[in-house]
């Protein structure tokens, strides 16, 4: 867990300090999403999100102009991502979840999804070539219990599909400079020659459905704010190399179950509900998590509880309570007194338990349907 | 044409000052051919070769090491490469002529061939990607003319076979710090980040058929010296990954038509004759070859002329004169100021007709057979 008095430094392997979201936006050059861009959003998908609404996407890029482009019949493709260094845990799937209903919503849009196992082999010094593979395998099941339609939706894992990735990654990385990806990554002399690379690889989706149909395509990256130094460098190249800058839609980090400051780590096994996690392990988890309690029950039905630092209360608001009305009366129960963080988690634990096995039946399903979603069908559509 | 005063300066990017071949053995660390060693080749070939006779090839990394697993039966690949950045002249495939001599004499050695042609594309800043890509092409139908049989050779253009490389190359990646590379290599903070990690690629087929058959096996890199930072890193990286260190056979730099200290430059269109060159072009550039001849004929008559300097006198040396007396006669007509240098060129000229002639007849065959080379056929061995 960082220190909140430390230095905020927010980039795509590192997040330390106190996050001060305002400051990210300012200091990446990116656009709230105000009232009005919200507004033009719905009007299109006819529904609300919570997930906009309660600002957990906050920040974006050029999301009005793929708007524009939009309305005057010109579609667009959505790209994410992950990086398999570990198991899925619930906060990785949020802007997946995200994702699907803007997928859905857009008419059925294309979605490229990479499984950056390069990178994760790159970066963490201890990860074999077969354990990321694992992994990516792992990860990729996950993906596809989210929800996402095969025939709208290509899972790209890196090492394995670079051959439709290298010819569009060799132009990227002619355009970046060594001093360039120091300044934007932060790389020290010590990273090793694929870890500078890498920004190359990060690119090519944004680029890749234009490159294989020879049609300059807008695309929307839905991500989390760390993301940006990479669309900063992609977006700088784009139209040198004959492409749209890629928009992106950018949410906040979500916080662990033992921390709601900022950022989850995967690492800490206590702070997260694994996507196969058991029912035990996944209620013991919610049971234990770190809240903005009292010390005593007497404390707290006195002077009331602090949501604004609960991770459980996050968890309600960006997943598991999407209803407005119950969010503010449990919020209004939390700051009163009225109720005690265990009644509270027993609240989420049926609906985090609800939600686990929903998605895991889903994961066995996709493990009978992973070639459905593979970015090597891309391979026949490809010209050369 | 650079100056004899400027600092030697050699990497596989770039060549200044004077050459001093001794020094280079030192600084690199490799070891001088020596009297045992070729008597240790030539008890295998059955026979003499005039790039080893004349010192052509003059320098190793653990040839003899090689030579002893092969004879306890351990077979050893070769590997050897071009950057395809413009035509192919007469001087490139010199050391393609040992190489081919090599893998007949050591009983049909497989030969891995390496067309850098992302290299190429990130080195120099004008090149496209339609253009390298064309030049792959016209250089893979040279290498076929100079000969190599299909069974045993495999020609790899690194942007179209990325998919055979990639998994050992991000292995290699991950070894190679960029304070490693940046000693090494002598890059600046201005080289892009496809440049930076370009000698993770080109370490691949090194250990390419160790990965592709599950069995370590020696390789030899028949090459020009100023590679030699590649295999430097390439070996230090070896044993990491379960590999055999690469061994290399190295040769000095050919010098053009124009300049018979050391370097060939394929920019100036006159120093250098072309595969692809007219009799009427390749014999033009012949009679205006620079040589060591004095300023009139009858000051060479009476001094003499010096063929330590002379670009005609280094191609009969390497590749057009390989009977030793007929080369010493020359030799001793040349220094007595027998023979003027007209003369001399008039007798280049036709072997030099009469080799391209025999290669451009093979580089028009070699349009049918590309195919037969490509190292895609390899993907059928790949175990996944």
């Amino acid at each position: 867990m960082s220190k909140d008095n430390e230095e905020m430094v927010v980039t795509p392997w590192e997040t330390r300090g106190k996050i001060d979201y305002d400051r990210l936006i300012q200091e990446f050059g990116t656009s709230r999403i105000d009232e009005k861009l919200l507004k033009r959003i719905y009007k299109i998908t006819g529904e609300k999100h919570i997930m906009l609404e309660r600002e957990l996407f906050f920040s974006h890029r050029d999301i009005d102009w793929v708007l524009d482009e939009y309305e005057k019949g010109n579609k667009f493709v959505i790209y994410t991502g992950r990086g398999p260094s570990g198991g899925v845990h619930i906060g990785h799937m949020v802007p997946w979840i995200f994702t699907k209903w803007w997928q859905d919503k857009f008419d059925g849009t294309r979605l490229y999804f990479q499984l950056t196992n390069d990178e994760k082999f790159w970066f963490e010094p201890d990860l074999s070539i077969e354990k990321v593979r694992e992994l990516t395998y792992e990860n990729a099941l996950d993906v596809i219990a989210t929800g996402f339609e095969p025939e709208n939706t290509y899972i790209i894992q890196d090492i394995e599909h670079i051959d439709l990735m290298y010819e569009i990654a060799i132009q990227v990385a002619k355009k970046i400079t060594f001093s360039t990806a120091r300044s934007v990554f932060g790389f020290e002399n010590s990273m090793n020659i694929g870890g500078i690379f890498y920004p190359a690889i990060q690119a090519v989706p944004a680029f890749l459905h234009s490159w294989i149909y020879g049609k300059k395509t807008p695309c929307i990256i839905p991500c989390a704010i760390d993301q940006d130094p990479h669309w900063r460098t992609t977006r700088d190249v784009a139209e040198k190399l004959g492409y749209y800058k890629p928009a992106s839609i950018q949410n906040k980090f979500l916080p662990g179950l033992q921390d709601a400051s900022g950022k989850m780590s995967s690492s800490q096994e206590m702070s997260a509900v694994y996507t196969t996690d058991t029912p035990k392990k996944a209620k013991k988890k919610v049971m234990a998590a770190f809240t903005g309690g009292r010390d005593t029950a007497d404390e707290q039905r006195k002077l009331g509880a602090n949501p604004d630092i609960c991770s459980v209360f996050k968890y309600y608001t960006f997943l598991f309570m999407p209803d407005d009305k119950e969010l503010d009366n449990l919020e209004k129960q939390c700051r009163s007194g009225e109720i005690l963080c265990g009644e509270c988690k027993q609240i989420l634990a049926p609906r985090m338990l609800e939600f686990l096995e929903k998605h895991q039946a889903a994961r066995e399903e996709a493990k009978e349907r992973i070639h459905e979603y593979s970015a090597a069908r891309l391979r026949d559509d490809i010209r050369r």
